[in-house]
């Protein structure tokens, strides 16, 4: 990887030799202790494959798997492979009590690993929280009585009774006043100026390097491409324990540069990462594709269960964004290890205020009606930011795939944070982290709250209890902070359409929900102001008591975020659940509905996907989408291959193949595998053969059974064919001939046919009639047909 | 119905004739009603069909439709059915103006749809609440101001300060000091006794004979039958109108007499029917029955969200435990369905106090890691607790059905009332209404708590603020209510069984709720007096600070409640999201996780259905269900028919089966459809044809076309066979001819055949061997082969 890049290199020279020692150390460390716990925990893996006729098949090599990299797997396949497995436990544990224990254990196994999955993604999300938060501090300062401790953390002793004043506790120094005593000044504004931008150009250029050199997937978010493994897709090593190791590194380091991004996406890739890690513990898991991949849906909602700490939230987002195959069981296990992971997050408290929430807030006057107004065209800016960003990101990120822009991956990053540090420094709302903007937004204006958005002109003349907060006009800090907001906003929006898609960690609700959360919060205040100045509008009249406070831009700022968020992603239900664990209480899901609905149907008005089905386009992946609905008129006949004037489809016979035919057949054919017929002339199906088998079998019988030569016949019948005296021995081979192949007729339907690849996960499909074999549709051939079809008929998606 | 019935028929005589007069008149009201909506909803009607070849097949007469009673739907031709639909809209839509605006009412229509669903289950959820409210104090005794007022309403002014001198407001008079003007003495407790007696047996005689006369389907409580109908079975009439009406009526009769029941079980039903009455508004729903199955999941959603008043948890229930095909669009309007319900409900406030839920607790204290030891043994309480009740109510019904008993249903409900009205009176825990049972036992004793459960002993040399409760020994009221409750807990486990399963309207909520909440409350006092008597014991001393209130009882209620929901239906997440919601706070999730998981494996061990899967079972619905894994062995050629020695599967061949044949064979055989090969010799297969489309044909081919008669061919192919000239002109039926039908080989795996009826929802499904039709597979055939392999090897449902 390094080698082709020109300006890694001289870096790689320096710390290349020293680092892959280190690597190799540790993935001999790593390999060890798995290899003991696999001992400790598989307690079925030595009895499987016993008494097996496949046995050759199943281990033929340490290395060869079942799967090629970057193949489609066959659910169905596994499924059946996995009932045989848990078959052959049941009747053996009735031999013994060692044997039944045995079974107990492995039907708990599922149990464990979902254990095991919440401990570990939460503490790493703890680790993450606490890391990014004394790190993000560290561009700024440095704690005098401890260096580890945030700039929280640090004056958290302090005395002082306000928040903007405990801020400023001694212990805490910022860069400029350690150097050079003073802390104010134009000499100590740009002394920190400029070591911010220096911190932050350090941190992403040690984060770019690092997934580089060690693990390049992971850079992104990885919901695109965890989309695509789930629904049945190999990418061999994009859930290792290289990339788990970097992404979490480097997570840390691209979130304290400041960029604009996001930990929340990257979190779900790393709690994937846990669970294939845990897979590899139980053969049950290890060795099946498909039971792999609910081991990952219910990872990946661990995973946003603790980005959140929103445990149902996750769940419903594995299941309405993520996962492909999500039968009941999973959804028990998931919830299972979402909680876990919720628990432990909380047991280590990085907040630090013993909730288990992202964004608490808590309001104080309902909501009302006419409200609506506002919430429903902050859902419309929502959808308009969706479909904005979408085209923007994919124009961009394809433009950097195609042309001399993406060679220069490290220097891409070290441009964008250059510029978003200059630009960020001097608003004091795009210079602290994105989440703690975030959070200020969502805040209602308490009594003892001494932010800028909360500076309203006191009446003194008004005496109320310290917590009842009147209706005020806005004071100068009020105008001012609306002022830096809207250069925030339209900073935000350019620079994340840059940021997304760089070689680094980058998750993208974090930025989406600062975008919408500062439009929101401009909105609230407007209304509220309008409604102090305007009492008598009929519109205010039945709603605001003269004097009392009827608006709460904080929760405008939750409604604008949500409908960004939605905008970006479209999820819904999962959108408003996470948004009602932040806040608790049934009372908001009403604003927060209208607007997630809304901003879905703005935006999908201009395109049907979100961002992670573009880049999932973009990347051209096989990812076969649920939401898709297939209307055209094609049938089976359409799609299938050979096309008319292709050459014929390449077959085997039943008993009259050689061996030396169908070594020709897999030299030069590159398919998956071929279909058996009676004879060429009558053409009917017994039978698919997969290539791996085959070239196996091959193989294996030419080194192990006598008399198998190059013109020996290949026979899949139950008896041997008839064969003069003088011909070689033939070759049996029907053990590994799958009697019942996937068939439909030509005159199918494709959207019977791509519901029934959709629903059963087939790989591919035989196209017979009366009997006969017409032709094969496979998986890319569907994805390759139904891309065909949306071009041609664009407008169709509109109405779906 | 009532004609077979000797014991009402006197009854029915007298009321007989009104009743009858009364129900044609309403009937015609409704229908003239909805012909009216229909015309002003149903935009797309009249296109349906237009220059459509199977015209006659889609609307042949007005009443016949497309599947018969008591048959599966086939989920592909249906939604194949839908995408034809949409095709021609979409290609309309290009045409006019009028066209495109028609196009887009239809897309919005799913969305109204729920919205209409959500506005009536929420008011009728209302109406039902506030009318029971009333009815059950009515036994009690009557407001003198406003006899309409119930018990709280009535005192609702009064001044009094503690709940219990309000609750004896003068305004409120119990019937013996109505009659005699004694409110107190043995002979004023006799009269209340008797008329509490008398008033529960003239509800629950009103409601059962309403239901016997008017809706039989509107007995029970819905769920198994609502999950048959999902899962693709038509029940005529289960859904319809009349139901609707009798069963909102006779729920508020049955649940007010008295009788250990609940609303919940038959507040889904109501909701979906509801859904099925909206429904029919509209072309897109009402002709398809898998689109309406789309809209009845979304509408038992919106049923549990004003149930309990907890939308997600209705979601997820829907989700978890009624749906079988829920698609993520379902999903979206479900979500949206049952947050309007629960926003009417709310609107209509039944509950007197803005709250949403039906038991709104609040507490104080959070739980220690001790505590979980309880909580997991009231988990295996409410396991056993499941399994002992599904096994002696299913025991009970199955007598109901087979003996003389279930010809007395009348009788049956009189006695089990009056059984139950004459135990429950003296105690005072049974007297009232279960739901406020299950809510004091789920509130924290507060300061100002002045029930017997509260009654601990102070100590007045402590001064505390009044909301901080420290803790105290139990004082006498207490210990009586112990008593008490033990006793109540024997009478609800004994008399639930018993109950269930009635000609009534009955759920199973809230009994198997207050089971599990006497148990958790008991458990939590003997904990609490536990903790204070051993402060020095090694468990409570890190626990428990010396003083303090440690334990909180209300909590082992509301745990217990789950462990016992959970063991009878089985529910997991959706029942903790359902509590989640009651409490609002994540805080409880924990235990509340812990004791459904517990009772859920142990409810397992003795038995793998839940008690909604037995009663399907002992109905013997065609029910499929999702959880269920087939792990045998078989293959289809074990299951297909003709079985060997049965006689030859019948088929038509493609041209040469004459019209009397065809006759004859429909006349002989009640096959669903006949599958269509070349010949009887080669016997390949070239499609599959309905029956009801083969007699429809026939019967229209014999009264339009001229020189049919039944000596003329029947001919499938393209072209006409080449027949001498003397016979008589033949029937082209290509086009009733599924060209597409499902096959599988003879060698086909039954777990895949399973999983391809399930995922698919198949009605039948061919068998071949290399291109020859063998026979075929129903979806009867399935769940018989099915139950047969669970009966031979009991045990290996264990493992599963």
């Amino acid at each position: 990887q390094a080698k082709r890049d020109p300006e890694v290199s001289r870096y790689w020279q320096v710390a290349g030799s020293l680092l892959r020692r280190f690597r190799r150390l540790l993935f001999i460390f790593l390999s060890l202790n798995f290899t003991k716990m696999t001992f400790l925990f598989d307690n079925v893996s030595e009895m499987n494959g016993a008494g097996n006729l496949m046995d050759f098949l199943d281990e033929p090599f340490p290395d060869v798997s079942t799967y090629e990299d970057f193949h489609t797997i066959d659910w169905l396949r596994e499924k059946s492979r996995d009932t045989d497995r848990h078959r052959k436990i049941t009747s053996k544990s009735k031999e013994s009590l060692w044997e039944l224990i045995k079974s107990l254990l492995d039907a708990w196994s599922g149990w464990v690993v979902m254990l095991l999955i919440g401990l570990l993604s939460g503490t790493l999300a703890g680790v993450i929280d606490l890391a990014v938060d004394w790190m993000t501090d560290l561009k700024e300062g440095v704690c005098l009585s401890a260096f580890w401790y945030s700039h929280e953390q640090c004056c958290w002793t302090s005395n002082e009774t306000t928040f903007d004043d405990r801020d400023k506790c001694p212990q805490w120094q910022k860069w400029a006043e350690l150097m050079t005593g003073h802390a104010e000044g134009a000499g100590a504004y740009v002394l920190n100026y400029f070591l911010y931008i220096l911190w932050a150009l350090l941190f992403s250029f040690l984060a770019v390097s690092l997934v580089r050199v060690f693990a390049p997937y992971a850079c992104g978010s990885g919901i695109p491409e965890i989309k695509t493994i789930l629904s049945g897709f190999i990418i061999r090593g994009y859930l290792g324990k290289w990339t788990l190791l970097i992404k979490t590194v480097t997570l840390v380091l691209a979130v304290s540069s400041g960029l604009s991004l996001g930990k929340e996406g990257p979190l779900v890739h790393v709690a994937c990462c846990c669970g294939n890690l845990f897979c590899s513990l139980f053969s049950k898991y290890s060795k099946n594709e498909g039971k792999r991949r609910e081991v990952l849906s219910a990872a990946a909602a661990a995973g946003v269960s603790v980005a959140f700490g929103a445990p149902i939230g996750g769940v419903l987002f594995s299941l309405e964004e993520v996962s492909y195959y999500f039968p009941l069981k999973t959804l028990w296990r998931s919830f299972f290890a979402a909680l876990v992971a919720a628990f432990t997050l909380r047991s280590i408290n990085p907040f630090g205020n013993s909730r288990l929430v992202l964004f608490y807030v808590e309001y104080h006057t309902p909501w009302y009606m006419a409200e609506l107004v506002p919430f429903i065209l902050l859902g419309v800016f929502g959808g308009l930011w969706g479909t904005l960003f979408i085209r923007a990101n994919i124009a961009w990120c394809r433009r950097r795939k195609t042309t001399q822009l993406g060679k220069y991956p490290v220097l891409e990053v070290i441009a964008v944070t250059g510029i978003t540090a200059l630009l960020a420094y001097p608003n004091p709302y795009t210079r602290r982290s994105t989440s703690e903007l975030i959070s200020e937004l969502f805040n209602d204006c308490g009594a003892l709250e001494s932010s800028q958005l909360c500076d309203y002109v006191n009446n003194p003349n008004m005496s109320r209890p310290v917590d009842d907060i009147p209706d005020r006009p806005a004071g100068p800090g009020v105008y001012n902070a609306l002022w830096q907001l809207t250069l925030a906003l339209i900073f935000k929006i350019v620079i994340t359409i840059f940021t997304f898609g760089m070689k680094i960690p980058s998750g993208l609700f974090i930025p989406s929900m600062a975008v919408g959360a500062i439009a929101g919060r401009i909105v609230g205040i407007a209304v509220e102001q309008m409604a102090y100045h305007h009492h008598d509008w009929i519109i205010f009249k039945n709603w605001c008591r003269p004097g009392a406070d009827c608006v709460t831009p904080g929760l405008y700022a939750m409604v604008g975020a949500a409908a960004c968020l939605g905008g970006v992603t479209r999820m819904t239900v999962s959108l408003v659940v996470i948004m009602f664990e932040l806040t608790g209480g049934l009372e908001y899901i009403v604003p927060l509905m209208a607007a997630a609905v809304t901003s879905k149907w703005v935006a999908d008005a201009f395109g049907k996907e979100g961002i992670y089905e573009s880049h999932i386009l973009l990347n051209g992946y096989p990812y076969l989408d649920v939401r898709d609905e297939f209307t055209h008129r094609t049938l089976a006949t359409d799609v299938m291959r050979p096309r008319r004037n292709d050459p014929p489809l390449a077959v085997l016979t039943q008993d009259s193949t050689t061996v030396e035919d169908v070594e020709t057949l897999i030299k030069d054919t590159d398919y998956n595998g071929f279909p058996v017929v009676v004879s060429r002339e009558s053409e009917r199906l017994i039978g698919f053969v997969q290539r791996r088998d085959l070239t196996l079998a091959i193989k294996n019988a030419r080194q192990k059974q006598d008399g198998v030569v190059s013109s020996s016949v290949v026979y899949f019948t139950e008896d041997a064919p008839q064969l003069p005296a003088s011909n070689p021995q033939p070759l049996k081979l029907r053990r590994i001939l799958n009697l019942s192949p996937f068939t439909v007729t030509d005159h199918t339907p494709m959207e019977t046919v791509v519901d029934i690849f959709r629903k059963l996960g087939l790989r591919q499909c035989l196209v017979t009639r009366s009997g006969r074999l017409l032709g094969i549709i496979t998986k890319k051939d569907v994805l390759r047909h139904m891309a065909q079809m949306m071009n041609q008929d664009p407008e169709s998606i509109m109405f779906n």
